[in-house]
């Protein structure tokens, strides 16, 4: 077992008897108590940043929060959030008009090169950066969500009080490391890995109406299904 | 926009034009075609090896296969593959018995400290290392496996032969980055972001019948699913 493997195994141990928000104790005092040098306690706390089971705060690291655990299921953001006890949240970042482009065409359903609507938003749990989610939505039937809609709130609630139902969806799931934009936007680095969701979802008529390219931080975010027989 | 960002576009129009397994032009003379120093170029190339766009081959860099896209089902990882078109594989690393940690204990319903089957195995599409399983099998329900089953086969197929049956799971999706024991036996290294996958699976009883924990190299495997109304 390498020895930063043993250190993880300590920290584990150390770990489990803390609560979330409490200091993990420094490097230097780490390094004694687990008899290695120091940089092999910064590669096995790295590693646990990168996990989300610890956070900076200010010049120390405390014990993180547990992950938001996502339902894939054709709720919104907001709703998964809500369940998990969290406080839901978004900060716009742009609502702009875009070219179609040749995915985006096939999609939405739409002419290559017309108007797209674009509307990118961080998503917040409790007041942390977690995601940042791109929807493309088909115009100019969705041209009237700019005199209804009010970007810091659900958009699926403001889809649905349009009389359009989500009917079905197709979901895909890799990961990713940010582009330094992206890392930015989220407050953390390019180092982070991310869980990507493409998502396309379609109505009760089997007709387009969302494209989504959503980027959910890695130590922050787990997907969760219960899949059954049949299904 | 950046000139790793431009550096991407033209990338981007160039692995278009080419088919799987073309060979990519040289990072000088990428550099000279975009009119770039050979660090941008160099950093490009990373984030496409990184998204699985393109891989090594021997001194040069060729155009990657697609992802496996594996469906989230109860369906074995054979099945997935099967339906991809990829020759399904694996290679067997460990297949002890391991004393049930806490996690394991409640996952299976083992007394705590008591012989859990262990099987861990290197996922293969067409001969690809794209996966690494851990299975955690409750003892003494499937010691006659010891009997009957080849580990390079389906342990689905296996399981389901003995005459149990798998009626639901819970799945969990996180990202992580692989440990270097992990990286060495997927081929890659520990900068490259793995889809991390948990799942406790139940038989029509409800009792459990397995704990997996999985790594998939993120260049090369995604996720999918069709979510439905309702579901």
């Amino acid at each position: 077992m390498s020895k930063v493997h043993l250190v993880r195994s300590g920290l584990d141990e150390l770990l489990a008897g803390l609560q979330e928000g409490d200091p993990v104790p420094a490097e230097r005092d780490l390094a004694v108590r687990f008899a290695v040098a120091r940089d092999t306690v910064r590669q096995a706390l790295h590693e646990l940043l990168l996990e989300g089971r610890v956070q900076r705060r200010g010049r120390g690291t405390v014990v993180a929060k547990p992950k938001l655990v996502q339902p894939l299921s054709l709720k919104s953001y907001t709703e998964g959030a809500e369940q998990m006890g969290r406080k839901p949240g978004r900060i716009l970042v742009a609502w702009e008009e875009v070219a179609a482009t040749a995915d985006l065409s096939a999609g939405l359903d739409v002419g290559l090169g017309l108007p797209v609507m674009h509307l990118e938003r961080v998503l917040l749990a409790d007041n942390e950066r977690i995601g940042l989610e791109s929807t493309y939505l088909p115009l100019p039937r969705f041209a009237r969500l700019y005199d209804t809609f009010d970007p810091e709130t659900s958009l699926y609630a403001a889809i649905r009080a349009t009389g359009v139902q989500f009917a079905s969806a197709l979901e895909r799931i890799e990961t990713i490391l940010p582009t330094p934009r992206e890392a930015g936007l989220l407050l953390t680095t390019t180092a982070m890995p991310m869980l990507h969701l493409h998502r396309r979802s379609l109505d009760s008529e089997g007709r387009p109406i969302e494209v989504v390219r959503a980027l959910y931080r890695g130590d922050r975010v787990a997907f969760q299904t219960v899949l059954v027989d049949g299904a």
